[in-house]
């Protein structure tokens, strides 16, 4: 598939000879935006990298060529099924991921893989076992796998999620996995971009509950219990009454659903089906009830609301006197002459001044 | 310790008679702050949560209260030592701090466990367990436990937790805890509010850095192997030097030094005197060379900066003709009438037209 791409692009600018390239071509930039959004349409891999690459890049020229991709992509976006990953490290997330995604190639369907990591902004992933992740569904033709963003770029690796779900979009991929690692804020950002949003919890591991974060099981729509095999499938039984009878104390969705909680074995190939089942099932549901369209609304007014607050923070610290008073106040709340609360007290008093006339300055 | 605090507050306020009390008190508030500050300063437990529930609190005339007694606290935050302890879910980590509580208690000092949960704004902890954690160490006159703040009032539990600290450090705690949970946005605003972050990973379980991700390892002062008893104690010492090679792979910190890994054993009680001292010794090594205020300087400009910015969001989101705009544009954003980026550029242009006048209007 990449070979095929990298030839198309080389036959369509005129890089082929009759006796082929006499050294591997130079890596180029293909930059026209129009070129882009073709060769994205056609589902070129390539284009979707560079796209993801625009879309994560801070550089002022790359942004005004993805505020354009995206302008472009925002009609073809509803047509995709979003799915939101999420369990503790340990639970054998990667190898159910190929599991669930060779399952959903198997039918036809093209699926990405997008991962969310808050924990690193320089690095990403694991320091070791990255590179073997997920080899064979890596290796397919309907299967694009995309490690998190090592830039940090203003507003976060949450909207550079964002964007990069409407590209893979745009290449007309039909499921978009969101995997995101621990159990903390990143769910939360998660569970705030994806239709369906999938628990992996280890089961048969004597405290079956422990990892499970109760904020984190009122967001699971389906609940999978992985590693269900061979000794562990009984105590995997036990672990699925123990999380359904939990699973009680929580109030239903306003569906009236509660999550559903499916066994599962990457190693056996066994209920990954099912997990698939629940999830598409919960989709439709939604879709007929309105929900879906809904919720995507609502994500939507949520972007819209953050990309506002990064905007006006950023003009803040624009301004000339407010960097120079917050310049001097740091100093001063470092040498414990003044408390952080009094430096920021008075940082808004610049705004109360302003305030009195009813206006405040921005450069 | 609690009865003999109880009973000083009866006869200061004359509830005591000669035949004691007929009834049991009712439950009463003591809203005086020079009450509160006087009883913190004598280590009152009793004083001490009712000081964190006022930091907590979303009330105004309770912020007041805890405006006032931060002011008062400022000057006596220098004594302690804040140590962050992170870990995933089912490494042990309730069993080894408690055992690392007791073996501070132990040498006479005075502790403090608080917990950021970010997870769940509006519950907290995990479904089941919460009750019974550290039973033993809860028990002791010398520590203090106080489980997640359960309310999210403006800036967060983050906020809530750094004035809870300073709260325990005016009651004269030697050492405090901040225990966070997940491998992700929570790791990195406590270890902007600690002097040394303490990560504890389980070995021998076969994948023993899997878990670890880099981010959080690039964070960390000090690893704890838990559980490297019995069967587990040989693997326990191959992951040791696993972590230790991968270590290597990351710059040491300026000083030079790299994070000490340490086998240990709740259950066998070892390994826990071992921690301790390389967590006193670090704190020590950055008293002697600066970086302990200088990290402390940081932390509070941070703490100054975030209090802005979520003041300055609450302002403009007061603005009249900013609620009116936001609110009909978000409607267009759900009816699929314009794209969340060019909504929010619309929403800026508001700022943008004032840009033109020099000012922006805040209410």
């Amino acid at each position: 598939m990449e070979s095929t791409d990298a030839l198309s692009i080389l036959s369509a600018e005129g890089f082929t000879t009759p006796l082929g390239p006499t050294r591997p071509p130079a890596r180029r930039r293909v930059d026209s935006v129009d070129d882009i959004f073709s060769r994205l349409r056609q589902g070129d891999r390539g284009a979707l990298s560079r796209a993801i690459t625009l879309v994560e890049s801070a550089r002022e020229s790359d942004q005004v060529l993805a505020s354009e991709l995206l302008d472009r992509a925002l009609p073809l976006t509803g047509l995709s099924v979003r799915v939101g990953i999420t369990g503790s490290p340990g639970v054998g997330k990667s190898t159910l991921i190929e599991a669930l995604g060779m399952h959903i190639v198997g039918q036809g369907k093209k699926l990405a893989v997008l991962t969310v990591d808050p924990s690193s902004p320089s690095t990403h992933g694991s320091i070791l076992g990255d590179k073997s992740r997920m080899a064979e569904l890596s290796a397919h033709p309907n299967a694009y796998i995309r490690p998190s963003p090592s830039g940090c770029r203003l507003g976060g690796v949450a909207n550079q999620t964002r964007e990069a779900i409407q590209m893979c979009e745009a290449a007309r991929f039909d499921v978009v996995f969101i995997e995101t690692v621990g159990v903390g804020q990143s769910e939360i950002e998660v569970r705030n971009m994806v239709d369906c949003f999938l628990l992996l919890a280890l089961s048969g591991a004597g405290d079956e509950l422990q990892g499970i974060k109760r904020g984190i099981m009122e967001m699971a729509d389906v609940i999978g219990l992985t590693k269900a095999d061979g000794d562990n499938r009984l105590r995997a039984e036990v672990a699925a009454g123990q999380i359904e009878r939990a699973l009680m104390l929580l109030p239903p969705d306003p569906m009236g659903r509660r999550a559903k909680v499916q066994l599962c074995s990457a190693k056996d190939r066994t209920g990954i089906d099912t997990i698939w089942e629940s999830i598409s099932q919960f989709v439709e549901e939604d879709k007929a009830n309105g929900r879906f369209d809904w919720r995507r609304g609502n994500q939507a007014v949520t972007w819209m609301e953050e990309l506002v607050h990064q905007s006006l923070l950023a003009a803040w610290l624009r301004r000339e006197d407010i960097k120079q008073a917050t310049e001097s106040l740091a100093d001063a709340v470092r040498e414990l002459r003044t408390t952080p609360r009094s430096a920021a007290n008075h940082l808004l008093g610049i705004v109360q001044t302003d305030l009195r006339s009813k206006s405040i300055r921005f450069e």
